[in-house]
């Protein structure tokens, strides 16, 4: 079995896409998620091009990460310049990362269109900013931008940028499709001829604006690539980077290959899932492998049949990447699904109360609730269902009211009633919104029982609408990052008032954190 | 050239995809613009398996087609009967379509497992269902389902199941990848078997589970393949049919294939998003060739190359299929993303104009505004920089009051108090929440005044924070997409208050509507 390894640019190139944009908290989860499915090389980002960047490659230094490599992204030196003084250069190295990425331009059109200078100079940038990093004691790719283009148009020249990367100590050399309109029988033959003239490892970087991305890569491998380069769920700019699910899918299971490490492919729903979260993007259901409806049955004649044998409607068993077989419409998680995911707690695991456990979580998934990136409300879940829930504090009532003048800010108030330790607290706070305010009136009617709730602080709070084609009534679902000293957990909530939706994901992280101080627990130590 | 014909299952195979649903009227009015698209055949439904269907083929007869055939689609006679007597090819020939389209089973595991019969019975039911409906006098087409994995199996057996198609008298047979598990290579192999062992002309119906329907479909057509069945968008069951938009760009415009009719291809776009609004679907903006991002470029350094030369990220000019360029306004634009971004304005383009916008557009991005999602308030920013901006209403006051009981659902009332057309209008409404309340108010207020904002109506609501550190008094940003018969358009609000930045979104969104309509542009159009 060949090896192929997988370089997730998620964190980079994945973030040009329409509406794609991590925060820094949500670029370290993300890194974490994917070290932990086995991916080889997690590019975080481009260090010049903003201070968000720089930032996180600091911060992911701290991150205990057992298998990838984290790589930074930059360009060759600017022209008539030197490596040594070049400020993109430097940035690129303050990342301080093991391995760098740089891309260069193999296509004469662009040297002389777009960077307007000689074919001659564009070579020597190439060589001389590959052989400063090595110099610098750091691994080195080399991306070669437009080269499926840059091939077609002028093959001598092409073929020159890639030796003068290799001739500077580049590792591996990633063929770049950049504008995504080749064709697989072309990507085959012109990957081959590279293949032949280097002795470097050869990468493949594909974009979908074919619908040919999954193909080229695959096609790619198949003529000697062994990196593949892409992102989770195929974001990525214009029609996007090729869907890294989809190739490892393709790659593991229909050739073979070694890809990520053993047990990886059944965690491949979860972490498509768990980026289409902190990308605050909706699920594609019709996605290939991890899409809600890439098993999904409707229709007699073929639900028949496949309740006969799954095999006659469908090319893989769901489970080899995680996914399940929805017979009905609906969106059910399986028993199987529950029991793994209700390893780590100390309760019985028998069929009963799996069972139990599913009902809670599938009434809630079909008016729109999703767990993936809400471990502390499913533990709650849980926690009702096997009988060690209690409530800490119970809602009376609350109002809400925003004043609004012709200009200026709203004036926003809070109202909360609670029945707490057998007595009843009655609060009112101002804030800067609904939430805000209803938030801090809460813990004006709690702190005074549960002290620790002043090392508790939200981080993030995002907001999806469930049932789209609703528009303003539609429900929606807030889904709420709570942190203290030591972990970090997502709550959340569904109903068809925001401001409902907010209080349920907000009291379950209150409770979370209550349930995890009294029990001495934390999350990661699990 | 070779022509390649192009057959349309969207109403067949199309509409067994999850949430894809046509009433009758959308049907007839899909068949007629596939026709003006130029497509060859359009399988209009399944007549035996329900009555709208039937009503379909009786009504589709009044419609005055140019091009098109309309095709009804079947099953093989029911096993251990005669072709005379089944009652499945009585309902397929009431259609009285020029042409059918039988379907049968191939693979020696699905015959014997599934349908529970004889090899030879199975031949016998294909060859007696051609043949007796090519006896009544049409044209037959045979679908041979999950032949590749039939011939995997047992590849002698496959092929005589389509030589009694062929024997019948089967002017093409379909080669179908019914569970979607093909990869291209293998394609090309077994279509070049079929194609060397019949004299009928051969086509490719291909599925999209392992994100290879396109490179499927193409490599059969490089292989011998003359017709390709697909669906618009790629509406189908799981992870749906070939998306016949980018099967038809491809073969058109990457390999000189002869499809549809002269000047068919720049109607793709179009078509695609015509699709999506009878299907009530939201556009994927990714979508390759006609997405609303296929061309869109982000991030300072694309955007500079592209206004240099497109070709330098652009895998063909938009308007080959009826597409535009975008240029989108991030974090990192510059004075010459504004300058392309405004090249569709009637206004002037100097230097003063210019920096006057991006101006407005960075203090605006300062406090957490993105315009990559919400063109229509961009719009509105570029008509107050040039003065061309005029109020349609003004906000007095507005004022929500959310009550929450112990249980149950909150009680939400919004009040509205505006000055439109010189009359002060004070409305109140219910709402699920504050935002559909406040919707439902603002539109009683207006909807005298400006009867079209009836059109209108909102498709989608996100929410994102854009300071997560600060928690609940974090800035939220609100994108609304809204839609009408002709445009989708998107706004944006920023606000510590969610209530206050979904205000401004909304407000924009009427706005733009009333501009838009009073103008005569529709976005399209431009």
């Amino acid at each position: 079995m060949t090896r192929v390894a997988i370089y997730d640019t998620t964190l980079r190139d994945g973030s040009q896409g329409e509406g794609v944009n991590f925060s820094l908290q949500d670029k370290l989860l993300l890194t974490k998620r994917l070290d932990d499915l086995g991916v080889d090389y997690i590019e975080g980002g481009y260090p010049l091009s903003n201070p968000k960047d720089a930032e996180y490659f600091r911060a992911v230094r701290d991150l205990p990460l057992k298998h990838a490599k984290v790589v930074a992204f930059g360009m060759t030196r600017r022209k008539n310049g030197s490596a040594e003084s070049d400020g993109g250069l430097k940035a690129l190295l303050e990342g301080k990362t093991p391995i760098v990425t740089i891309v260069g331009k193999t296509s004469a059109f662009q040297v002389t269109e777009i960077i307007g200078t000689t074919l001659e100079e564009n070579v020597k940038m190439i060589g001389d900013s590959v052989a400063y990093c090595r110099g610098q004691g750091v691994e080195v790719f080399y991306d070669a931008e437009h080269f499926f283009d840059g091939y077609k148009l002028n093959p001598e020249y092409a073929l020159q940028t890639l030796k003068a990367a290799e001739a500077g100590g580049a590792t591996c050399i990633i063929l770049c499709d950049t504008n995504g309109g080749t064709m697989p029988e072309r990507v085959a033959e012109v990957v081959a001829v590279a293949r032949r003239e280097l002795k470097a490892d050869i990468g493949i970087h594909c974009h979908n604006d074919c619908e040919l991305a999954v193909a080229n890569t695959l096609a790619a491998v198949r003529a000697g690539a062994t990196q593949v380069q892409g992102t989770m769920n195929g974001f990525g700019e214009r029609c996007g980077n090729v869907d890294l699910v989809s190739a490892i899918a393709n790659l593991a299971i229909k050739y073979d290959y070694e890809v990520l490490k053993p047990g990886s492919l059944q965690r491949l729903t979860e972490v498509s899932r768990y980026a289409y979260e902190l990308a605050n993007m909706n699920f594609r259901s019709g996605q290939p492998f991890v899409g809600l409806s890439a098993f999904a049955h409707k229709g007699g004649m073929h639900t028949h049949a496949v309740a006969k044998n799954p095999a006659s409607y469908e090319h893989i068993d769901p489970a080899l990447v995680g996914n399940e077989r929805r017979i009905l419409v609906s969106e059910l998680s399986g028993q199987s699904t529950i029991l793994s995911k209700t390893q780590k707690y100390q309760i019985a695991h028998d069929k009963a109360t799996m069972a139990k456990i599913l009902n809670q979580v599938q009434d809630l998934e079909n008016v729109g609730y999703e767990f993936e990136a809400a471990e502390g409300s499913f533990d709650i879940i849980v926690k009702k269902a096997v009988g060690t829930y209690k409530p800490w504090f119970q809602r009376l009532a609350y109002r809400v009211n925003i004043e609004q003048p012709a200009t200026g800010k709203p004036i926003t108030e809070a109202t909360v009633k609670l029945s707490v330790g057998g007595s009843t607290e009655h609060t009112v706070s101002e804030g800067d919104g609904p939430v805000n305010a209803l938030d801090a009136a809460l813990r004006k009617a709690l702190v005074q029982y549960f002290p620790r709730l002043d090392e508790m602080q939200l981080v993030d709070y995002k907001v999806r609408v469930v049932n789209p084609k609703e528009g303003t009534a539609a429900r929606v679902r807030v889904v709420i990052e709570s942190r203290d000293h030591q972990d970090v957990w997502g709550t959340v909530g569904v109903s068809e008032n925001i401001v409902e939706a907010s209080w349920l994901a907000l009291s379950d992280a209150i409770e979370y954190k209550l349930f995890k101080d009294e029990e001495g627990t934390t999350k990661n130590g699990n």
